[in-house]
């Protein structure tokens, strides 16, 4: 397993981990300012926060910076209630991946979506089968014009607790069957980012980090599960605050052959994102060095 | 299917549901009262309702009033951290075999534990392997003191965001993996609980039910998910109000020969235990008509 503890070369921050400082909107362009000050070799944006600053000058900053982009955050969305809704997705996801190629993103991270409207509080129907097919579709359509792009996929497989509302993929088997299905030539295009939040708790996870194998294993996201979880979405914790053994889930892709960055993905209204960004950055290097 | 659209025959109230009133503590042999005058012909208590009114008064009036019980709730909790811990969990799980006797349930759940500690903010250990083999061992030894004493064990896959802290059986294909493991033989005293709020999501439901069959399903607990849900734990919805399919997992459930009651099982401290529990009475009887 690689050593974490003495440099910053496999580090990668998630902007959305700072995407506020003391409960302010911390933009990007002092995020990337803040990551470069301290040798951070890797981020991954969000699109809407790459939108606030201007994707030009975000590619620019990129660029200047000789940062990497362990992902793109993000596709996905793939369902729909209507003609209208499917053609919105797919329009946007081909957008998602032009922004992906322009930055140099490593891959396009896809939250699939869940039922159609549920996010807003009101789904158009509750039939999970359909959504998952219209997720395979969507998937599907998106991959040649990702690979003509030279645009990875990853598909994040999110915690169940997230089916209603953003993804309806909720495990790694699922994932890795539609890769599988999409792909079945192992061709690197289409894999799936593990993010120990959403996965730690699968009895069958070291067996499919297995399955994926390198090929299928596109980024690996950290944080950690508190107890008590006080959101669902928004009570991350930083690395080494809660209950995941993440060394353990790393050895287990490393052991696979991934040797990507290690990307802090914490959303956190309570805790992080009332603290001052850079100091939630100096904790993200020391729990990278010591938990991760 | 069974018609659930006319009479109360597979209605059966887990207590917890209505154990607040108007935000106030509904004491069990009010709900046993209130459910009476209903025609309701089965509740599932738990453990500390029978405790607070005694379990002797408990029983003369399930007795009396001539009520089915389809559960008792709960033994499990079968984790620990040091030798004390196991023998009180052992000692804990073999009382609730006896009241679930003394009460006549046809089975007694089991929400098998999750990180000793997780519970309680702060988790021994993070290896969530170890914890598994606790439970697996823990229920083995608990099933040869339940056989004898009649009363069938049913595991009862948590929901994976309570995997930290309340049970680190997640899945119908991890508890069914463990009746196989304990009861190779199908012998019916042990199986799972089927609550539609836990397993709802799982691509594989369908498979593992059949794969389940009659002789481990041993119980269908009814709620509802609600988009947003606001609380990991005391947030769920009336059926009909959610995007779970209901109708479809019993057809499921019945297409494998079960022919239990339907337990609704609610806990809303925002709505329904703010009601009053007359009314949520009502509100389950109609929806159990309707949505069910």
């Amino acid at each position: 397993m690689r050593d974490f503890s003495k440099d910053l070369q496999w580090l990668s921050i998630n902007t959305a981990t700072v995407k506020m400082s003391k409960g302010k909107e911390f933009p990007l362009d002092q995020i990337i300012d803040a990551c470069v000050r301290r040798n951070i070799r890797a981020i991954s944006p969000w699109r809407e926060q790459v939108k606030a600053v201007g994707i030009d000058r975000v590619a620019k900053l990129v660029r200047a910076n000789n940062l990497a982009l362990s992902g793109y955050c993000r596709g996905g969305m793939f369902t729909y209630s209507d003609d209208k809704g499917m053609l919105a997705a797919r329009e946007d996801n081909r957008r998602a991946v032009d922004e992906a190629a322009q930055l140099g993103a490593t891959c396009l991270v896809l939250v699939v979506g869940g039922l159609p409207g549920a996010l807003n509080g009101k789904a158009a129907h509750n039939d999970i089968a359909l959504s998952r097919q219209q997720v395979h579709d969507g998937i599907g359509e998106l991959l040649d014009y990702a690979r003509s792009m030279c645009i990875p996929l990853a598909i994040e497989p999110l915690h169940p607790m997230y089916a209603a509302d953003r993804s309806c993929v909720n495990t790694m088997r699922h994932a890795l069957d539609i890769c599988d299905e999409l792909d079945p030539n192992l061709s690197g295009s289409i894999g799936v980012a593990v993010d120990v939040y959403h996965v730690w708790w699968d009895p069958s996870l070291k067996q499919q980090i297995e399955r994926a194998g390198p090929k299928r294993l596109h980024a690996f996201h950290v944080c950690d599960w508190l107890t008590p979880t006080r959101d669902l979405l928004n009570d991350r914790g930083m690395m080494g605050d809660g209950v995941i053994n993440i060394p353990m889930i790393r050895g287990w892709m490393e052991a696979q052959g991934y040797n990507g960055f290690s990307e802090v993905e914490i959303f956190s209204s309570g805790n992080w994102w009332q603290c001052d960004a850079e100091t939630t950055l100096d904790v993200c290097i020391e729990r990278h060095h010591a938990r991760v």
